[in-house]
């Protein structure tokens, strides 16, 4: 079917509410006219729609002031700094992060405790999870707005259009439904709450996509990232492109030495094995074992790494830049497939592209007549967390009629 | 903006003419009410549009016959077989095509030739071709169809959007725009007539995704596809993925053997030097430029080939056994990235699957766990020129007011 819906006046009326939000999103604060003109409505018709958000709360208006057009002053409006907002979780290997986005962008209140998730039960993470949502949903609404909805990132597969972990191998965890342990009583809010659970890398490139300040956004590109394993994320035509079962973007697994070392995944000569982190520490002759003990948390390795390679060590310069070769390698196959716009590195890499950046490039060009541009991230190793708050932020002004059922 | 169009009536009633258009041609013939049970609108709004389209030709009544539903018998209603028609041609390296599908999805008319097309001058192959179209054109006119539009399968990058041959190294054709010698009078219509270019490994997967008898029809997969060179394309939800330049989809420029053979292409250890058909030619002990010569005609030498492989010729199946590894290993690395739901062997390598396959998926197999299944085209050498008359097909049914401007 090429002609997909809406064919109702109750979907066309929904689908103007979400272009009405859309635009003070993108341009606000705007006048009625203003708004009217950018989607292009009659101004009565803009009217009604506005109306209708604002008795929902979700739009304000902030007085009489300039319109966006030529002509006499309207009332500007707002998004809500009061009324609906998304809350984002991370559970990483060895970390806990909550936090709240109001419909405007705003962070509002966040959270991140450390934490050893490596092998762990769920029950307990999660109930420590549940526990930081809370405790963000508590401060929130002390500040007048009502949670939304959760999202929620993990560093493993999850089954698409599912709240179910499949496999997170740092974890441990296999098959487990996040959604029985997160809904509900966890935000204080009715059943009706988006309760979303996502693959970091996909929520990390989405808050690229949304957050990231490459001019012009790009709208296809590759976004590759790093916690201990390498994940990546495919934006095509600004929508994630995630694979019939949501496994999309195993960059970590795509073959770079087609012999060479054995892979955790079974497979043999993943990049994984050559630009991992693992892999990294253990070229530049560090044990992997050792420095996780001795330097836990969040991108510390990375950043023990990165101190090292600007204080002039050798060995981990000359690793990093053989992760950067390898790491050309997988993306040239990956260029040759999705000719995208523009590469992103994002999360941990950002910080390492320094070092990475010179021989990942010198692989694509070697490889490839004209690559695409190598960017690297600035919003750093908070995208996901960010990317899962914003999420829900989008939810409400895709369909901001859902709030109210 | 996740809101997108339509937003007014007249983008509404378009929408509805395609899905009453769409749902004949997916489940006809139907009766009214039968129509409007699938598409969910009321019947007398289906009656108007049904009208409308009567009116304009491109349905037709076949008299009282027994509605999809129960109840009482409706007139039933069919795609035309004497309203517009979609026109494709496909340029090959050495051949041409040129054929003719009517609104039912029948080939009504089809021409094709052989041809030196190998690094030429692009006037006399154009001007071949348009006097190819030209016949057709007649042909089907004299049935009472008029075309349309034109859509050519070209073997080379298009930039997207365009009509515009980027490169076409075997034919040795670069930045040429093919519409000012397709367009206007070949036809023999008026200037609002389509006219595509697109490449043939684009189109090849089209048809598979339009005309494929694979069931369910994978909506997500892989086609990988060789005529000299190895193409590829992506199809993602039902669309195809194009790239941002349009140059999604080259699955033969994936690294294989990241430090072997140097490439045409500038870049070292390609899929095509291991994979393509000179590089097993050469590996059976065939000498590619005589082969060329000797056996020149569409798939000529992949047709050898398989005779040769048949007739258990020991050299071919070691070459086609080591070629399907080579697919295997760049298989792996898009399976890795896309997460499909299939991957489709068309075109000259649906002809060799045999000997390619067992290689190919022991290859998937030790480097993924639960690879999905690759399966064998039955479109044939045939899928890109469909895959163009289709399209331009597709384009009329997916915009009927078009055809009236």
């Amino acid at each position: 079917m090429a002609a997909p819906a809406p064919t109702t006046q109750q979907e066309m009326r929904r689908r103007n509410l979400a272009r009405v939000l859309h635009a003070v999103a993108d341009g606000g604060p705007l006048s009625r006219a203003a708004v009217a003109t950018r989607i292009g409505l009659t101004r009565t018709a803009v009217s009604t729609l506005v109306d209708e958000l604002l008795g929902a709360g979700l739009l304000v208006e902030l007085g009489p002031g300039r319109s966006g057009t030529p002509g006499r002053p309207g009332t500007a409006l707002a998004l809500s700094d009061r009324g609906p907002c998304g809350i984002g979780a991370e559970i990483g290997v060895d970390h806990l992060a909550v936090c709240a986005v109001d419909l405007r962008g705003e962070v509002r209140a966040r959270i991140a405790v450390d934490a050893v998730n490596r092998d762990s039960a769920p029950g307990p993470v999660l109930r420590r999870l549940a526990s930081l949502v809370r405790e963000v949903a508590e401060e929130v609404r002390g500040a007048g707005l009502h949670p939304a909805g959760l999202a929620v990132a993990v560093p493993g597969l999850i089954a698409r259009g599912t709240t179910t972990v499949v496999q997170a191998p740092n974890l441990g965890w296999t098959d487990l439904d996040l959604a029985p342990h997160l809904r509900g009583d966890v935000l204080g809010t009715a059943g009706a709450a988006v309760c979303a659970v996502d693959n970091e890398a996909n929520l990390g490139a989405l808050a690229e996509l949304w957050l990231g300040d490459h001019t012009p956004s790009p709208e296809d590109f590759v976004h590759v990232s790093a916690e201990i394993g390498i994940g990546a994320a495919i934006v095509v035509g600004g929508e994630l492109l995630r694979g019939t079962r949501g496994f999309a973007g195993e960059l970590g697994h795509v073959p770079v030495r087609p012999e060479g070392r054995p892979c955790a995944c079974g497979g043999v000569g993943c990049l994984e094995q050559y630009a991992g982190e693992e892999a990294v520490l253990r070229a530049a002759g560090l044990d992997p074992r050792a420095m996780a003990a001795g330097h836990p948390g969040p991108g510390a390795r990375m950043d023990l790494l990165a101190g090292r390679a600007e204080a002039g060590d050798r060995a981990v310069r000359r690793a990093l830049d053989e992760a950067g070769t390898a790491l050309g390698t997988a993306l040239t196959g990956t260029v040759n497939l999705l000719d995208p716009q523009t590469v992103v590195l994002g999360g941990a890499l950002a910080r390492l592209a320094p070092w990475l950046l010179p021989s990942l490039e010198r692989e694509l060009d070697r490889r490839i007549a004209g690559p695409p541009p190598v960017v690297v991230s600035r919003l750093g190793p908070d995208g996901p967390l960010l990317g899962a708050a914003h999420s829900v932020v989008r939810a409400v002004l895709d369909d901001p009629l859902a709030q109210r059922a």
